[in-house]
């Protein structure tokens, strides 16, 4: 079975390495894509084995291409309130949470996780676009007191089961002290590194934003080494598994033609005057009568390609129903798992659909939860 | 010879495909590389075949990946000159300018093609980043009436010394009208469609501006079929003729750590106080000192690597002198041609330098200009 659609990546210096690049290729890496101008592996041993082994144990991921967009100052908690409908007034200091950011139009710019330092002082860990000019533009726009800036962060992830059994190898035992969404810092070889319980999987784990490119390597193989126990792998976010678990991709799933009410992120959406997000009014009135389309769970029968590499059409009696954005297939659930974006007539749970797979068409039914 | 280090893509929905890409793979593409999230060829036969073709005839390029920005309403120039110190004044409607874009610290953002329409509606022909979101922005922050997005328009370059031949059988007589950087609006298939004399090659050619997925492979067979006494054939930008002709790749010879000052794009700046452009302060202060490095053309003596994909240090007597961007051999000027950032104290014509390539070290010299 062929498991990835590969063609040839011609490299260049617009592409980013990583300061874990090394280990990386050293790890064998398969495929590769490109995120955020950097390149973000996709596969080790086959998607399928890759999943396994991330269900089972735990890996160490190079996902460098979480690019961090910082804001400083005065006015930082202010200019981040202003990119996100959601309520950010009772974060805490050394906590995470996703954000999505809207434009003036209450479409999605980008959805990161938002790391609190301070009031003065936030990071933003990005998602596929460089929403670093966006927040730029409106701050010097507006006259906002606030640098913004990328700074020299390359995220670690730790993720899998064994992920606390790992990290406590290296970084001791408070380790297991850092909740669901907080981070705290640690130390390695004297260097400070912001450790946060988070990760692009629903394993378990760790983010580990790693300050610079000299403690990158040894703390890579210190990771690989205290790992050999516990059948650690160099591996990457997993296509079958974040599919299993509803994460959402910005590109794929989700994009600047897409509001936050159709992400299905309504949730993380106070559309009351005390949030001053720059989509606010553009939300409210998409909330007054409904999102027109909105993500769904889709379970597809049938065979269809070992990924979704461009949309897929769905059809309802022959009427335009929405597009599959992802899908692959399932070993644990024994279908093929999609997200999509269903036209609001045709979301409701059960509804039985059709999916213009490239080779023909695969019946396909909403479901009402991610697999988990 | 190896030509390109190529290694896997995995693809994704989030890689975009173009209205040509049936048409770019028909052709043999032996390599891709992603540009604002969307697939672009980097080679059909081997990097000095197709510079040896594209030099001798005329070559179709799905150049999709230059998004558009378009910035439309009546504050739309005024939107567009806070974006670059490049004075705008003298601008006529149907004019093409290579614009700097910089931040509010005169940093490059994209150096992006300026399409004038009209005062009140321009396109912007990016480069490899996200500069929608800058725009946006700025105008939001600012309050500027203006509407800016991404239009639906894939653009293809016509390139070589046959182009204005082979326009002229699908395009008719008038294509020879068209002046260096300027646009005139055609048809085909009834469709208007606008063409510029420019592109990203030093050969002569135009670029079109194709609206739409409907008329993509209609045009793109119409030129190929056209073409066949041309020797016409599908290629991309070529790594060797761009860089003989001192053509910039953003993400690549410059980036957001570098002004257009150091890029070599002074002539560019207007720093009389009439160009609010809002890099404008520190672009002054940049230039009562002069920038601390800048753009060079360097030729590398002995054998190095075929391409260089990702920054080489340059030294001399063993302090660090710069850094090549970009590099490979040319056939026509029988040496290592190459793009450079070299810190100004050894930046002056005929300085002898160190490059530390992948397998050793290689005396270069400053050039004078590039090979034109």
């Amino acid at each position: 079975m062929v498991v990835v659609n590969d063609i040839a990546l011609t490299m260049s210096g617009r592409l980013r390495r990583t300061p874990f690049s090394k280990g990386v290729l050293a790890a064998g890496v398969k495929g590769y894509t490109v995120y955020n101008h950097t390149l973000l592996a996709t596969v080790f041993h086959s998607l399928q084995e890759d999943y396994r082994h991330l269900k089972s144990f735990v890996q160490i991921w190079d996902v460098s291409c979480q690019r961090q967009v910082a804001v400083q100052g005065t006015d930082a908690t202010h200019l981040v309130q202003l990119l996100t409908p959601r309520d950010l007034s009772r974060i805490a200091p050394k906590q995470c949470c996703y954000i999505p950011v809207v434009d003036e139009q209450g479409k999605m710019l980008n959805d990161p996780v938002a790391l609190k330092h301070s009031d003065d002082h936030w990071w933003l860990s990005l998602a596929d676009s460089d929403l670093l000019f966006w927040v730029k533009g409106l701050a010097v726009g507006r006259n906002i007191q606030a640098r913004v800036y990328e700074p020299d962060i390359a995220p670690l992830a730790v993720q899998g089961p064994k992920a606390d059994e790992l990290m406590e190898h290296v970084f001791g035992e408070k380790i297991h002290a850092v909740k669901f969404f907080r981070f705290e810092t640690f130390s390695f070889l004297d260097i400070p590194i912001v450790i946060s319980r988070s990760g692009y999987s629903k394993q378990g784990g760790f983010e580990v934003f790693v300050p610079g490119i000299d403690i990158a390597m040894p703390l890579w193989n210190a990771l690989l080494e205290a790992g050999k126990s516990l059948n650690v792998r160099v591996g990457c976010p997993n296509l079958i598994e974040r599919i299993e678990g509803g994460l959402l991709s910005y590109g794929n799933d989700i994009g600047n033609e897409n509001s936050p009410l159709e992400s299905g992120l309504g949730r993380y959406c106070n559309l009351s005057s005390k949030v001053p997000c720059m989509g606010h009014d553009a939300l409210i009135e998409e909330a007054l009568c409904g999102p027109s389309r909105q993500i769904r769970p889709l379970a597809i029968d049938g065979p269809v390609a070992p990924v979704c590499d461009r949309p897929w059409s769905i059809k309802f009696q022959g009427k335009y129903a929405g597009k599959v954005t992802s899908a692959t297939w399932s070993p644990d659930f024994d279908t093929n798992v999609a997200i999509a974006m269903v036209e609001m007539e045709f979301a409701e749970v059960d509804t039985r659909l059709e999916v213009e797979v490239p080779d023909g068409v695969r019946p396909a039914a909403v479901r009402s939860s991610f697999w988990l």
